[in-house]
């Protein structure tokens, strides 16, 4: 155990630059904040760098941290730190592991439903978007191009622990939906059009990849064209649209079966 | 029309104001901020005392704004009342509605689906849950004790328009689930208890109120137990629970009738 108590000290300078998709990269750590997420990464099978934390929040929690992980640090370094307006003052400096920094190609054999990520962009919805994909027993998510980075600090609080849950990978959706199709599995793509089937007509199954898309202009035009089929959900009231979140949450439940 | 130039008009700082719920109960109007959200102001029967743009945006603009409305304001002006990181720099100032500033008795003759919030704390969250509501085909939304103040301009925002489509009251929750007991309605209580009913039990129907709780401890057990049927929704991974939109949003579109 080491304590730090200056927000000049440079390991401090570093781990703030993990909020920064730049500091990410360069380094090849992430950083998670939180005690229900720290207590899942010290289970799971994740390479911990450090544990920081302030001495009130070690007091107060109720799971073991190993010594030789443990920083303990001032209440204003855990501020730097912090992504959110009141923290608990507990972090994890995580190596990001070599698979998930790069583009994977889908496996030769697709099990299981899979949600796919086109162009998604707020870190809040895609986090609930991986912690209801977990909730609904899909297998896993697939970060498309232009889908915000799955270790930016925001999309890891806003998953809440499904990132150790299930399956997290960067991925070419067009090389993904090929290889659902030539598994004659059904691709459903998301068009907020009524010419595109309604949810309530598909019968729920196991296998099969759902595609979310961007939050206003939806999924890619080349996408849609390669789908089984394109699914609406029918508005009632005056709403032009729901929310990509909520509208996965209503697909991902009514598709999988249980 | 006007023009105002200067941060410290005393106007200005009256419209700041009415991001804080203090400004807001003593001046008794509210700010929203948006395009879309002053375009659909501005189509209700809502009472608007100023439209606030910077010329830019009175440019981009494609709706009519009354001159006798408009007040033309700086950039820097429209950071300072802008409650995004970037503004598209138009907002309006609209008078409350006398209704809506008191808790409201329950009908005595009940119509349509009701969704009851208790204790939701989170802007998003709440304006979320609104505007899935409204594509729902809801009746109305009633904000229960301890439930954020429905004038909160991230609340107003999130809302994106719902809030001039579906009826918005605040009210005791007891008085209103008793109302739609005596008339002889379903009033569904949400719980995280696999005790409670899966809600694929339910058959879909037009009248009835569904209770979603607060995000960390779910409804009160008062409420609960004046309910007709408390539902869960199956969790079929490792999540411990959804979204509380999320989980709205599921259980909105699968109880209420086409």
């Amino acid at each position: 155990m080491e304590t730090i108590l200056s927000t000049q000290n440079n390991r401090v300078k570093e781990w703030e630059k993990l909020k920064t998709k730049k500091g990410r990269k360069k380094t090849g750590m992430y950083l998670i904040e939180g005690r229900h997420l720290v207590s899942e990464v010290l289970q799971n099978d994740a390479d911990v760098v450090y544990v920081v934390a302030t001495q009130d929040e070690l007091d107060e929690i109720k799971f073991e941290v190993p010594n030789d992980l443990l920083v303990v640090v001032s209440d204003k370094i855990a501020d730097h730190l912090s992504d959110t307006v009141t923290t608990q003052g507990i972090f994890a400096i995580v190596r990001i592991p070599n698979k998930e920094r790069q583009i994977q190609e889908p496996a030769s054999y697709i099990e299981g439903a899979w949600l796919l990520l086109d162009n998604i962009q707020d870190p809040g919805n895609i986090g609930t978007m991986v912690r209801t994909a977990d909730a609904a027993g899909f297998e896993g998510v697939v970060f498309g191009k232009g889908t915000a980075d799955i270790f930016n600090p925001k999309i890891q609080r806003a998953m809440q622990g499904s990132q150790f849950h299930i399956r997290l990978v960067l991925g070419d959706l067009n090389e993904w939906v090929k290889s659902f199709r030539k598994a004659n599995l059904p691709v459903f793509g998301t068009e907020l059009n009524p010419q595109a089937k309604s949810y309530q007509e598909i019968e729920a199954t196991n296998d099969f990849a759902l595609i979310m898309g961007n939050e206003g202009n939806g999924m890619s035009k080349e996408l849609l064209s390669q789908t089984t089929a394109n699914l609406y959900i029918p508005i009632k009231g005056q709403a032009e649209s729901l929310n990509v979140a909520v509208a996965a949450g209503i697909l991902m439940f009514s598709l999988k079966d249980i």
